[in-house]
């Protein structure tokens, strides 16, 4: 193992945080919150170490795929360590589990909260929370790739460990320039949405809140109730932008090089938009003949709620826990079915799930004729056995965590619905459950033990859980 | 499609339940219960038929895995219709989808009922109601292959089709004996069993009833509080014979043939015990800690519920729905996993619980060694990649199958765990859920569609699912 290589990578994170964090003390500062001092105290414990560990590059550049795991979870653990202070520090979030679970759920683009009144934090820590979100959507690492020239061509490693989706690839030849077209298309649909909410009559600073949870797919609100108090159009406009956020952001890159037939034809984007809109007419009709509902306050909150779940982003419009449970139910399915690869979105991914069905298919087709050679494609390429074994076992791994953290998670005895919907939602990062952690509760009532069981699920579903399990194996510490 | 060699199968397994149905006749007279005449019918419309069909042996004998799962699937669904007429004609359930539900529950060795009143069915139904736990548990085609020279070496593809667990094969050379074997192995258990529960003081229509519904790990009591009210040494002896009977019935033929290595060496066997004795341990220190339960009560009940729902059996001696969420998980978990492969015993089944969480080891080893050449093995034998893609394909379509019978079982509206707990108990053939479908609850209010829903999954999940999805696309009945 290169430890010295992950110790260098590792300071290089915490630095960047560092950074950022100078944006919610000018903030602190313009709104005259009395927090600077403790915002200089965690930039100063995050910067030294970060500094420290950064300052002498390693000679041995050399890493391997152990590597890229390794160092991508520790990058993750100390960027959410270094993130909690500014809330522990301040009081604000006066345990540091909570802090922690806060922070987490902010980088993961979770959007699970431990707070019951979000209106009560100062608006620089609440900018801080949404703007967690904007980090970890397209990842901290892909930021450092962008900004860092690397050496070797295994850095795209590092790229894989942290991206969402079964194959991450380059979309140009180099990935530093790939990392910069990521964040570029990235920033600009980011801005683009906060220019339309402007319009819309928001203020800046919920514009730009609103965005970072929007494009990171995260979920923190700036308001207790979440989305059910603003007008139509911004609801709207975050609808249109979440779904925009979910998918596979090859789309957009194949879009900007004019390429619009590849764009097109896209497997996974065209799964997504059928599923999407398959989701959208089911909830519509049964809001409207269960639920009671108007044709217009259905469609309008089917597709929030459609778009915020299944791009596993979490906003909520109204209290869908209300909802019929036929409503639920799709809304629960989108929990897993999630965003595309490649996006800022959580879930299973559907191109992963697209590979799910071909593979009953081909199974059913085998069954009946054994001697069938039969293939599995995506985009008119056959795939791999090797890469449909290891989309396999990346669904039993998260089956086994989801079922883990279960039991781990029952000991508080809330009820089967919280608890199932709790996993769900932390694992899938979307955020809000059903019941105790429905849209209007929230996570703070589990145990410290169940948080950590929690973020552990969050940090899973967003490295997607590889990464974390070989943590967690002694042997990958081995030489 | 060879049509004659199905439509000549499955007139023999309704000469085979005519001749079944014999017995409830038998016992109506000798209770002096007046359903004779409609016995009577139910037969009739039952062998006449099917002689019919069976008269004519077809001519060409050759089929191949399409006829195997056809007539398979053909075959229980026939089953089911006859085996409902009693039920229905002799108005002990006045609707016909609530009879049909109850039988196929029985042959499903599920276990769920649409009945609020046990005791108040005439004695010769509740007999039959129990029976078709043992006909459905070893498999009606089973017994036919046992009783019928079958030309061709092909005919083990309707024992694969029949038999649970992801790789069936012969004990002895000959399908016919291997067969015979199985059922004497089965029969001999369960007049073991019916013998110690006389000598428990319980009289011979009970002991019958209880040892069929442990024998085929099906569920169906004849009280109305399943086993609450039997005497500890009634539920000891049942929480044995339940643990036996999820045994891989590969054991008991090694332990005949007195290789009792090899018996011992079976790695499903082990694994089926050391999960069964962690749960015990956990549930009983949960029920003594979060329960306030004393160890000898929270002993005996969480054997009788873990060996209950791990072998998917669905007897219960106390409410579990009452218990701590811990322990529900547990049970939950325990759901899914279900008994070994080779029994009667349903769920996910145990070696295939082993070969995925090897397949995630493999895949963890792959990760950092990409090289490296890993196998997966189960009995020191090394599993075909074929063999593992069929496994993994398998999961993928119960999990299809979970979720799209959630969807369409929530128009009821009822909540989500009664959903959720009805699907993980039809599918995985349990029996009782929680909530509304708890042990102290039953399937009655459930609409016509979603008891066609749930027949389905029994179905599915005694047939493991392929056979009915089989029925289901349209090339299978292509020429």
């Amino acid at each position: 193992m290169n430890y010295s290589f992950i110790r260098w990578l590792v300071g290089w994170v915490l630095c960047i945080e560092a950074a950022f964090l100078l944006i919610p003390l000018a903030l602190c500062l313009v709104y005259g919150e009395p927090l600077a001092a403790d915002y200089l105290i965690a930039i100063a414990v995050t910067a030294l170490p970060g500094v420290a560990m950064a300052a002498k590059r390693p000679k041995n550049q050399a890493f391997y795929a152990r590597e890229g795991f390794v160092a991508t979870a520790l990058s993750w653990i100390f960027l959410s360590l270094a993130g909690a202070l500014p809330f522990f520090i301040s009081g604000s979030i006066p345990r540091f589990v909570d802090a922690l679970f806060e922070v987490v759920s902010g980088f993961t683009t979770t959007g699970a909260s431990i707070l019951s009144d979000v209106e009560a934090m100062p608006r620089s820590l609440l900018f801080w929370r949404s703007f967690t979100h904007w980090i970890g959507g397209m990842g901290v690492l892909v930021f450092l790739l962008a900004l860092l020239p690397m050496a070797g061509g295994q850095s795209i490693l590092i790229m894989r460990a942290e991206s969402p989706g079964p194959s991450v690839g380059k979309l140009v030849p180099r990935l530093q320039k790939t990392a910069v077209y990521l964040y570029g298309i990235y920033l600009v649909m980011t801005l683009l949405e906060v220019a339309i909410l402007l319009v819309g009559k928001l203020d800046l600073f919920s514009a730009l809140c609103i965005s970072f949870g929007t494009a990171g797919t995260g979920g923190f609100g700036i308001l207790n109730d979440s989305f059910a108090s603003y007008s139509p159009f911004v609801q709207i406009v975050v609808t249109v932008f979440m779904f925009a956020f979910g998918v596979n952001f090859n789309f957009y890159f194949f879009l900007l090089i004019r390429k619009f037939r590849s764009a097109l034809a896209m497997e996974e984007v065209r799964g997504y938009l059928l599923i999407f809109l398959t989701a959208l007419a089911l909830v519509t009709v049964n809001l409207m003949t269960q639920g009671g509902a108007g044709f217009g306050y259905a469609l309008l909150h089917a597709a929030f709620q459609c778009s915020s779940i299944m791009t596993t982003t979490g906003f909520s419009s109204v209290d869908f826990d209300l909802w019929p449970t036929f409503s639920k139910t799709v809304l629960i399915c989108l929990m897993f079915v999630g965003a595309c690869a490649g996006s800022t979105g959580g879930g299973i991914k559907v191109s992963r799930v697209l590979m799910y069905f071909k593979s009953i298919g081909r199974e059913l087709r085998r069954m009946i004729n054994p001697r069938s050679v039969t293939v599995v494609r995506l985009d008119g390429k056959a795939l791999e056995s090797r890469m449909i074994h290891s989309v396999n076992s990346w669904l039993l791994a998260y089956i086994a965590v989801f079922f883990g953290s279960m039991v781990l998670v029952s000991l508080d005895n809330f009820d089967f619905t919280t608890n199932f919907s709790a996993v769900a939602a932390t694992l899938n990062n979307i955020g809000p459950g059903l019941n105790l952690v429905g849209p209007t509760g929230n996570f703070g009532d589990y145990s410290a033990l169940s948080k950590v069981v929690l973020m552990f699920d969050m940090l899973a579903g967003r490295l997607e859980i590889f990464p974390l399990l070989l943590m967690l194996r002694p042997a990958t510490w081995r030489k």
